[in-house]
């Protein structure tokens, strides 16, 4: 068998969700992630298995201008938690049968050893991008470098991205006024939970930051300047997830970060990310709504979370492969012997 | 130990959601719903188990005036391919672990036995209500009388409702237009997929039936006037279930309905149905969001799905039970040795 071109591909995935036993269309979005994910994989039915959340963590230098509610320990902290399974999304994994990997990418304190978490430490947190680049090139190259391994190195065909790391809705909002060319006010949310001081204190902070960094425009070098270690990392396995054509499954504010760098880094980035890429949901994290909505993609879900650590991607886990066991397992009209809606009711009704 | 009264347990339980190693709030809705249903199980510690997905299955005279783009037998033939596996209802009951049970409300076709059928046939389908009421009184008290029975017979502490039967969007939307006290254009919608000529007499028929019963007020004679075999049966099963404080996972149009009739037959039925209700999806069935926000409930899924069946409480059961696996599961700020957001981040940063 020869493969299918593209057009004739999505012709035959439609007429067969066409024909399912349901009314047209009666499956809503499912019908779309069900036909997006067939065209990605290549096949008329696709699958998705040994699904791998993995969560990639770091520390900020910005942290040190006051910019987040927690201390930066808090990063550590939570690592250890997920590991011991008492996080949100070691809760989460745990109940839709995620397998939970932690990078640390640059996490400041030194971590114990422990079978799920990859060290793929570049430094001990990037710099303070106040002052200077937060990462130099080679720095965010080899963050990037570990992503791509790490990917390489996964079971199965679909990547969930979380992340964690006190400070980096700051690095994310940098990269979202740069990268998006958007007003800073519109990137730049309270995070994990400032005050109105608090945010009126990250704003001025990250309106520094744009300033001192104002020549840098290039992606690699904004990513460099502005990003963190844990969002060139995911960046890094993003694009080679693409590559391997696995589905990305984007959680919130952060990870969308990294897919918007990505997607910069990349010739036809636009087209990877909403075509390899499932936006899980809209956090309510200020901004994020706005950047999805300028990457032309619908999240799936919209339920107030602004957690991260892959929370939502792993609560959107079960609607996408929902969408394909409906593709994969429904009976077609003929198969089931149901009679389609072309006749009127006066001449079949039982 | 006594049990809490509502508000003494309401603190208890947002005390430990808002202790969870989160920010506070971060879980949005989720947080929201475990509150709900620590308050209806009347614990600290909800947990659902055995969760049942029953599909309640009947025909509608009223097709005989051609409201329905589907023929009659199309509830009988749904009704075999559900049992058979090939139905969505099916393929999501598997993928997510549910009970499925279709009960033959009143399917004017002999059904075959089948371990997964549950016969509580009060007649051979409804009365054409645009000739008379679509069920006698007595007839709509057996239908609410078997939906109760089941319920009792069930195992597990939570039911999720489905519903087939062509014609049904009518049923409900003549209910919605009456109970809610709601214009009829803002119940009718295409149902499984009318065209504009079609719809357009469906809403035709529709107000000629709302006139032939234009005196009937009480709730018990409009849900015998109006409704469905199957929506009697299923606001039994519901009333049942509020009375055993067992959770409802409502799913679209139809299955609203039968929530808002039982509402209406209770004394304290609205507050009912906001507390011992979830609300799975808005349907795109027109009149589905309109009818949400009347009983002043927001639905968790938005994803344009209109098949019924009970698939979108199927898909919303994940989102339920994470909930309550997050408030059991997760680690506190205390057990896991996490840093509160108190502190400012120059006197704690890593």
């Amino acid at each position: 068998m020869t493969p299918d071109d593209p057009q004739t591909l999505a012709r035959r995935v439609q007429h067969r969700i066409d024909h399912l036993t349901k009314p047209l269309g009666a499956l809503g979005r499912l019908e779309a992630l069900a036909l997006q994910i067939a065209l990605w994989q290549g096949t008329e039915r696709p699958a998705l298995h040994a699904p791998q959340l993995v969560v990639f963590a770091a520390d900020h230098g910005l942290v040190a201008q006051g910019v987040s509610a927690y201390p930066q320990a808090v990063t550590a902290q939570m690592v250890a938690n997920m590991l011991a399974g008492g996080a949100a999304v070691a809760v989460l994994a745990r109940r839709h049968a995620l397998t939970l990997t932690v990078v640390d990418c640059g996490v400041a304190t030194p971590l114990p050893p422990h079978p799920q978490l990859v060290v793929a430490k570049v430094r001990a947190g990037t710099a303070d991008s106040s002052l200077g680049p937060a990462m130099s090139a080679a720095e965010c190259e080899a963050a990037q470098a570990h992503g791509a391994a790490l990917v390489q190195r996964l079971p199965g065909n679909v990547l969930l991205l979380g992340e964690m790391g006190i400070g980096n809705t700051s690095a994310a909002a940098l990269l979202m006024a740069r990268l998006g060319g958007l007003p800073l006010e519109a990137c730049v949310g309270r995070g994990t939970g400032l005050d109105d001081a608090g945010l009126a204190h990250k704003r001025r902070v990250l309106a520094r930051v744009l300033e001192r960094h104002a020549t840098v425009r290039e992606p690699q070098a904004v990513l460099a300047a502005l990003g963190g270690l844990e969002i060139a990392t995911m960046a890094g396995a993003v694009r080679q997830a693409w590559r391997e054509r696995r589905l990305v499954v984007v959680d919130g504010f952060i990870t969308t970060a990294a897919v918007a760098a990505a997607a910069a880094l990349e010739p036809d980035g636009a087209l990877q990310a909403t075509r390899g890429c499932v936006f899980a949901h809209a956090s309510a994290e200020h901004g994020h709504a706005r950047w999805l909505s300028q990457l032309g993609v619908r999240p799936l879900l919209d339920l107030g979370l602004r957690l991260g650590e892959g929370s939502g991607a792993a609560l959107a886990w079960p609607l996408i492969d929902s969408a394909l066991r409906l593709l994969d397992g429904m009976a077609s009209f003929a198969e089931a012997g149901v009679a389609t809606a072309t006749a009127p009711p006066a001449e079949q009704g039982g």
